[in-house]
């Protein structure tokens, strides 16, 4: 059974030292608390050495683990915090580097790596173009979006250039999560990153974000759009169908009713696809199986926070038919992204 | 088979004609946003007046509506936004005399209603004072509190006196839903009640105030104290086996670790037991079932803004063994409020 990694993550040496430099005061300053967040007590902890040499590892190291494990294919993106948090013209430079560096790894070891586009959405033109750019120049097959840019969320319609642009290519964005919006980040911080990440920050803020896309109408305007959530779907699958019964109700608010034609489970179903990364919990797997079912689930490891081994034992042992295992390793990733 | 709603409210018009004056100008300033979304687009409007009608009664068409769907108990308690958000003097007494009015219809109902206290926890010392009142002179099972109280949260220790109270009594506290706190509420504004209130932004704010709880170390202090959250655990099950993963992990920060003594879902199982208010959903409560079992788990219809009706037909359905159901419908909530 062909598995692949439909979430794994790479650093590049230039963006990591552009992070470390933390040069542009006035938005750092916004974003202190996430910058604190993620440098002190995310992975570069001494404890994560090996982490961040195995996030710069895009040749023989990485293919090893993949094979020690059998996985056969990783779906490579920038890992976040990505550069949505810089200004405009640093992350358009940054995303651009960052994918011309994945281009040269995706081309040295054909069919084993798939590349994900960086984005820096904050200008919206340029990384609209510079996803048709990577799609179109470097093969790569989608993009990932690290939740809110700067302070707004994606539901802001001058961000739906970059959509517009998916929808031709029919390609997905990946809508990652980072530590939530400066707005709440306080509120989950008093616990650290524990609590702020991914214990339930990181859920809380994308789940969020992917109901406000829903919301807004953008799958109305682009009903051909695909997203996909990590996470088995950051919580939004449990959710569904109380999300459905809520909106149903007479007594609901006009805000949301006079934006969408369907009821938003079936934009759940229709536009977003789900990974099981870091989610090797047979429970909760099974209850977004029920509910979305395999043709909208992929396998993911989300290497090299968590571990090839232990991700693909969990699979192999999943109660569910051979058919629809082989979808959630590979089928439903080789049909959204076009590699069979 | 006896069925219990362990989640049902009530309203006095008392506490009504208190909230739509709108006297305390400074602290409703801070909570517009939270006081437009519950009166204005929330409970009152044209649509609810049926709504209104039966949340204002305690008598015989609150018993009528039980008996046409063969409910036996409701465990009653003030409907949010209850008494969280006042001064500290207008709700110890607002708190006083809600529960007054429940504890008479308890007892015109006896073996039918169960109480839950309102509680005012701004003033920690009067709130623990009225736990013990409503406990031994009004016979209540238990208090309910409606998530943040201003802009804390209760794992603020000056609060810790109330669930002293509540462990040496014996009796849970139902940690309930509420607009979320005000620092994230705009986040959730932007579509209404709808994003805000039981879609998302109910369960976001709750399962954030739980895991406070627990990562504050208050149960370790009070080991036996116990915890109800609503709608299948406000998806902090769904998360159950991703927190713990997380935490043991050797980077995650230590904000967490020197205040906990147990994995973090030793204590949910420990700690907390869940109801099925307004989650009518198979795949999320077989889930649930199977991460924490039937001993953990309450019907609740969270009558009347759901349907007695709906709710028992979903449980009559449900494909679990009759054994499991028994306690669903009735013996967890038997054990713990002591209702046998």
């Amino acid at each position: 059974m062909r598995k692949y990694d439909t979430e794994a993550h790479f650093l590049t040496k230039e963006y990591q030292a552009y992070l470390q430099s933390r040069k542009e005061v006035p938005r750092e300053e916004m974003y202190k608390g996430f910058l604190r967040l993620w440098f002190d007590q995310g992975v570069w902890e001494p404890h994560a050495a090996r982490l961040e040499e195995k996030l710069l590892d895009l040749g023989d190291g990485r293919i090893r683990d993949m094979d020690e494990s059998g996985i056969d294919v990783q779906i490579l993106s920038l890992t976040a915090p990505g550069c949505e948090q810089f200004s405009a013209d640093v992350g358009t430079e940054q995303a651009r580097k960052a994918n011309d560096v994945l281009a040269q790894a995706v081309r040295r070891y054909p069919g084993r790596f798939i590349g994900l586009a960086a984005l820096a959405p904050q200008n919206p033109t340029e990384a609209a173009k510079e996803l048709e750019r990577c799609v179109k120049e470097l093969g790569f097959k989608g993009a990932k979006i690290n939740s809110h840019v700067g302070l707004d969320y994606l539901d802001e319609e001058k961000y739906w250039p970059i959509f517009e642009v998916a929808e031709k290519l029919d390609v997905p964005i990946h809508l990652h999560p980072v530590t939530p919006h400066p707005t709440m980040l306080g509120l989950y911080a008093k616990y650290g990153f524990a609590l702020s990440g991914p214990v339930l920050g990181f859920g809380a803020e994308t789940a969020l974000h992917a109901l406000r896309l829903i919301f807004s109408g953008l799958f109305d305007r682009y009903p051909r759009l695909k997203i996909i959530l990590g996470h088995l779907g950051e919580g939004l699958v449990f959710w569904i169908w109380r999300i459905d019964f809520t909106v149903r109700k007479p007594w609901i608010d006009e805000e949301v009713k006079p934006r969408i034609k369907k009821a938003p489970s079936q934009y759940i179903r229709d536009n977003f696809v789900v990974t099981t990364s870091g989610m090797f919990a047979t429970p909760a797997f099974m209850s977004v199986l029920h509910e979305i079912g395999a043709d909208r689930i992929m396998f993911a490891v989300d290497y090299p926070y968590e571990s090839n081994e232990e991700a693909v034992r969990w699979l192999e042992q999943v109660p569910i038919p051979d058919i629809d295992k082989e979808r959630v390793a590979h089928v439903t990733a080789d049909r959204l992204l076009k590699l069979g």
